[in-house]
Formats: structure tokens, sequence, C-alpha cells
């Protein structure tokens, strides 16, 4: 764990399935919440279609601007999975054959090590094994950037795992307020709290609840801030405003 | 509905409440799927921070290499509430009262129109309303870009709305064809597959069932084509793959 000063992350998610609502994502719920608790706050996600160009665009322009970038998806063996040659690409390293990875491949495989199967072994030069515990494929990491599988339960296990090396930040600490009352009817007195207090930052998120005329408004005020105290002390003004 | 020849599209979830873990997005699984459907698919989704720079740097980058853009979040009352400014920053156009919308709100308000919600009248100049048949905020159109709420309900009442006047594209057939088999069994005779018929886009999708030793393993592959009858034979010829 090295000493990166409030470390950033980014998602780059890779593949048509999600894209064309075939899929719904899972990955970005996970890591993001994740991230947040080690206080490494995911700063922005991209859904990328599984081509060369899509990904090596995305991932330089999110490597350069993110302590830490997180992929997922594409490192299987068939010919839709260019995530590994793609990472490659945009480093500008070669394309190759990662012995370790390999020799892993091979003995799970045995005489069923295909020439696909061998695709998954391929991975930019230099790049880090990444242990995966819940099956033989593994993931690598290459600079600041964590190639992870697509299969939630495989990608949550391999990430629990090296999270453990990530620099962590200081900790973000939240509290959630819910009001009994429109957004609307608070927004001026809450702006006027964020902008006086600018250590605490402040999200509104409306809520409706029923349906015809029986539907309920309300508002889920969410504090977050690396100063607790203060931030408890914002919670209780903002609770205040809910009382009109 | 004019006649773009094959329409395409991308999605700006705008919100820091995604970005840390504290609400799982709805509206990329709806969208992707009601866009698919239309033959508009989204190529591309980012999550953003709720910052005027943040929202205009994807938004810029992403209205030009799109046919439609559609953004959800940050229309409320509130001062977390900038998506408005920020489309109109990025289009560099006036940010102005628009009266149609100031009217709609007064109408509802009345003498609780208070300043932070005539905020919600504020468009770029030169916005078209969205009807919104779910509640009085309503959403804006400016050229290719589509400014959404982000209450998944709401959101969804105006774009099936809205979604009429996109000019849609030819429909895309698809079919799943699940297998029986582990994806490296059949990797090397699906690429051969798919370099033989670029008109049909083949996705392929493990999934593992059960747990420990009682795991099984399979393929879940997926046909993407506008040529139906051509997906019909591949789709013959993949059933045969997972027959070994």
């Amino acid at each position: 764990m090295t000493a990166t000063k409030d470390p950033t992350s980014a998602l780059l998610i890779i593949g048509n399935e999600v894209l064309s609502g075939r899929t719904v994502d899972k990955n970005i719920a996970f890591l993001t919440a994740e991230l947040f608790s080690l206080g490494i706050p995911v700063g922005e996600v991209r859904i990328v279609q599984d081509t060369l160009e899509r990904i090596g665009l995305a991932l330089n322009d999110l490597r350069t601007q993110y302590t830490y970038v997180f992929t997922t998806g594409g490192i299987g063996p068939t010919h839709d999975d260019v995530t590994a040659e793609a990472v490659a690409k945009a480093f500008n390293l070669p394309f190759e054959e990662n012995v370790e990875a390999s020799s892993i491949l091979l003995e799970r495989y045995g005489d069923q090590y295909t020439p696909a199967r061998r695709r998954m072994s391929m991975m930019p030069h230099g790049a880090k094994l990444l242990h995966n515990p819940a099956s033989g494929a593994p993931g690598f990491c290459i600079e600041n950037v964590y190639v992870l599988p697509g299969v939630p339960t495989i990608m949550q296990s391999i990430f629990r795992l090296l999270s453990k090396a990530l620099s962590h930040g200081d900790p973000i600490y939240t509290q959630s307020i819910t009001l009994s009352i429109g957004e609307g009817a608070i927004a001026d007195e809450l702006r006027t709290l964020q902008e006086e207090n600018a250590n605490v930052e402040m999200g509104s998120y409306p809520f409706f609840k029923g349906s015809g005329q029986n539907i309920t408004v309300g508002t889920c005020i969410v504090l977050r801030s690396k100063n607790q105290a203060l931030m408890e002390e914002i919670a209780k003004k903002v609770e205040k405003l809910g009382i009109k």
C-alpha cells in the first residue's frame, strides 16, 4: 500500500451485451460501493463496445486522469474478447504470451488447452497476473490499470484480493437524512448551507411513494465528508430544514 | 420521424449518487433495451459527476459522434442540479428562463413558486420542452440532445412520449442459443463462423450454475443482425457447435 494522497478511480465496462440491454450490468454497483468505502471514489464510468479502437480511446483518456482504472469484461477465449489486446495497444506494448498465465491454464485444461484458450494467456508485455481464486483464467494489471473479467462473482473474488494492495484514501464519511418534504421547498436554504460548507458535499434526491392521489413526496439528503464532526453538525441543520 | 440511416445513440448519466454506489442506476438498463428495440443502438454510456465541466466535456464528445444523446439526472431545483446550465455552456447558448416551462411550473406551484423552483425553468436558448405526464418539471431537447430527469418512473414516461418522434432504424433481429458447453471448447469454430459472416454479430457469454463440485458451465451465444434469414441460418450452425 503506497501513499497516494486522495486516490481516485474510473471504471471501464466493456461489452456489447450491456449496451444492447441484454445484460444488466452488476459490476458498476459493486465496484463503485467498494471503492467508495476504500476512500478511492469513482470519478467516472464508461461502457464501451468491444472493439480495439473504442476500448483503447477510453482507456487512454481515463488512465491519465485517475489514480486507478478498473476494466471489466472481454478477457475470455472467444473472438469478442479483445480487452487484453486493446490494453496492450493503448499502452503501446507488445501483446505476447504470459508464461505464468500459460502454465496456470495448461495445468487446468491439459490436452484441452486449445488455441482459443491459449489466447487467454496473451497479455501486454510486463503485465502482472491478478490471482483468480474462483476459476483458472487470470486477470492482470499493467501500471495503474486492472483488467478484470465480466462475470460478477469471479470479478468480485479477484477484486477483493487485489484491493488490499491499492493505495487507500482517507475514509469518506456519509450520512443520509430523510425528510418528508419535497426538495423544492428546502432547495434555497440547502444551497446556502452548501455554499457555506464546501467541505461537506450535499446531494439531494427526491423520492415518491404510493400512486395516484396517495402519492407522498420526500427528499433524501446525502452528506459526504472527510470531516466527520463537521458532517454531523450539518446533518442537524438539514434535519431542521425538514420541519416547516 | 425523419429518415436518418442507421441512427445511433449515447447515454450520459449524471450524478454523484451513482458514482458513490449509493444509488443503483436503473436508467441504463431501460434506455439501452428501449433504444435497441427502436433500431437506435446505444454505442456508449458515460456516468459523470454533477459539475459543469464534467458534464460539458462528456456531452460535447458524445453529441458529435452519435445521432442522439440522452442525459438523465440533475434537472431538479437543488444546488446539485446543474445539467441544464452545463448543456447551455456546452452548446455555447444563453442560459435563460423558458417561458413555457415557467408557466407550467407557476400553474403547478402557485405562491410556492420559489427561486429554487424557478431554476427548473432555466434552459438553453431554443430548448424545446419534453412533455412530462408524470410531474410538473419538464425535460427538454436541444438539437440532438434529450435532457431527462433521473427518477426512473418519470424518465420512462417522458421517454415513451419522445421516442415516437425519433428517427428509428431498421429493426435489429436477435436470437440467443444456450449451449451446455464451456465457451473455450467452441471458441475456435465460433471465431471462424464470425469471420465468414460479418453481417451477423456474435456475442459469447459464459455462465456458471450451482456451486462447489456441482458447478455446471455453459455458454450463451447471442446473434444480432438486420438480416433475419441469415441470422437464423447461423443459429443452426451455432447449435451444432454445442454437440460434441
